[in-house]
């Protein structure tokens, strides 16, 4: 195990019937802004609830904050919250409406000139100082209801790219898994997707011997394997949907990567997909981490065999061998979702793949937990998924 | 799974070398009273990495913390503290120190005329202010590195009672796995115990379709299970040390027991056999959890066979054979380490059992995950340790 440093102080009220307290978390004397996406929130009632939780609240709202927040939509919202003098943001939404309000949070406070510098700059520039915030989380997936992280995409220049700080964590986040009930089968899919490579991201890479955070993952991976299908199939499963959305938030809270090396190079290459292309981020995920598997099996090759014979049952053949059926049985569970994982299953053009190779040329940086994936690599491992 | 609120904010600082990182988490302009026991860390080193480390600041000590940390012990502490003006705390040493820490950082500042109420009034007496803490762990065991519990023992009246509360967490934790380096085979074996122990209270209930709590529940035991011996057969190996170490604090961070029925009888009743004789506190569970197991077989039936199955491989016969090849392994397991698990291995006369009725009997209340386990239950769990 590598020496790690842990902190995670965000306060957890998870279960049935629970939105009604975002009432009594709301921190005294706050003028709140109320931040939410494109309205479903309005649909499904949990709207209603907040505002009836907040009705002696100082309330304003901004809503229409996109799946791939844009960065030019949030910094409408900065400019709301330094005229109205706002000083306490509650994202109600998924991980998008929330990725946006850590983003606003910080942005609304830096002293630079602009606040997109927190991600093209990313580990030059730090988050000094935040508005505080907290959520009611209406769709699990992200994990971002109890990290400091967020993506936010740049429409003027089709960058997607992330930041991260301790400052925007949540200091509250509301998870009542009744909010899955009304979730069309698309996001549902899209969420098991995107919290259980997020696990993998953490988990299939060399092994240090740690077998806490090695058996904690699998219980995440092994977890979604069996309650998300009950999910899809019974959107009213209480104890299905709360398993699920427990999952989701521990898949990416830092627990289970601290003291391990870490991927995301998965992540990396997903997010030009989405910026080429608009693909749902699970989706893009679905796509990459097969041909990482694949390609990068010298790496990961203990980990994928762990991976295979806990996670699949598989214990025979070559390592060759065991480690395709691994990458069969992951692409069989994404499948059955209803999540394609080729390229042309999205329409996506062999040019596309010279354009992001080109991206990762210009940048120099190399990715993976050993570093080792430059350009050219990246474009095996998306040419493996044509 | 049942509604919860989860919020651990402890910092965690682990690996090998951390210990003088505590020289930057002491907050600028305090006085501090170093914590500590029977000396061991001036033995290990500890002591003298640990002043070094805190050279410039303004530093107290007080030593003499026993095991099974005494209420009288602890208000010569506070007395020092208030004469002092001392505005931080800082506990070098295993779980009886912290606790003692925990204890001594709210009797500081409490305002009503004996905080013994902290513990006889538990449920009645909050903690509403203690003084900040930190600690370096130099044994792993009770898990108090991240959580807001402590217990107390009043030597006056053999009473061992805890008492919990966040404003005591701790504000960060050191936790250098090379400090197992040095424990005796005693220490390790307790520890390991231990540690198994606050799994099982909070996993060994009856089921209410947690599989997130209960693979990492599983996890934590599977490895003390793997690691344990490891580090009992060699101090050196570091990777046990930290394996065991990261499991010990994982078992009692509130973060298995979030949303599932919990247990603690095997506590409560252990609890007692110490303050009548003295006996080891990991010692005591390992003498009373055998008992629960047996005698509450039906509460416990469903979880009881997935223990049996995913920890000890046992999957054939009937419920009630299954239940106790379960009980028999896990006996098998602790005295593989040197823990005997009968009375009459701690030399217990058969009145003791009948003093320990009385007391339960006295208080009135009933223990176990189902309130159900009154003064004649806790003596026929005790007739099955003989």
């Amino acid at each position: 195990m590598y020496n790690f440093e842990y902190q995670n102080p965000v306060k957890i009220i998870f279960g049935k019937g629970t939105i009604p307290k975002v009432g009594s978390e709301i921190p005294a004397n706050t003028k709140v802004l109320l931040i939410y996406g494109g309205g479903s929130i309005k649909r499904t009632g949990v709207y209603d609830k907040v505002k009836d939780a907040l009705k002696n609240v100082d309330l304003l709202e901004f809503g229409g904050i996109e799946p791939n927040p844009h960065y030019e939509t949030c910094m409408k919202a900065v400019e709301l919250i330094k005229k109205e003098d706002v000083n306490f943001l509650l994202s109600v939404g998924g991980g998008s409406v929330l990725d946006a309000t850590k983003f606003i949070a910080a942005a609304a406070l830096y002293k630079g000139d602009d606040p997109w510098d927190f991600l093209s700059h990313r580990f030059e520039i730090e988050v000094e100082e935040a508005l505080p915030l907290g959520d009611v989380l209406t769709l699990p997936a992200t994990g971002s209801e109890m990290n400091g992280n967020a993506v936010i995409t740049r429409e003027s220049t089709q960058e997607k790219l992330s930041f991260g700080s301790p400052k925007v964590m949540p200091q509250f986040s509301i998870l009542d898994p009744e909010c899955i009930f009304t979730l069309p089968d698309k996001q549902v899919a899209n969420g098991i997707v995107d919290a259980f490579m997020h696990v993998l991201e953490q988990y299939l890479t060399f092994a240090v011997n740690s077998p806490i955070q090695d058996r904690f993952a699998e219980g995440i991976l092994t977890t979604l394997v069996e309650e998300g299908p009950k999910v899809l199939a019974n959107r009213n499963d209480y104890d299905a949907a709360a398993n699920f959305m427990w999952s989701a938030t521990m898949a990416l809270n830092g627990l289970i990567g601290s003291g391990v090396p870490q991927d995301w190079a998965t992540h990396m290459i997903g997010h030009e997909l989405t910026a080429f292309h608009g693909i749902d981020h699970a989706r893009t995920l679905a796509i990459v981490m097969p041909g990482i598997m694949n390609i990068k099996r010298e790496n990961k090759k203990e980990k994928l065999l762990q991976f295979g014979e806990r996670i699949w049952g598989i214990t025979e053949g070559t390592y060759n061998e065991r480690i395709d059926k691994a990458i069969a049985k992951t692409v069989e569970f994404f499948e059955s979702l209803g999540v394609p994982c080729k390229l042309p299953d999205y329409d996506v053009p062999a040019e596309t793949i010279e354009k992001i190779k080109e991206r990762f040329k210009q940048r120099g940086s190399k990715l993976g937990e050993k570093a080792d994936i430059d350009y050219n690599e990246v474009e095996a491992i998306l040419q493996d998924r044509l």
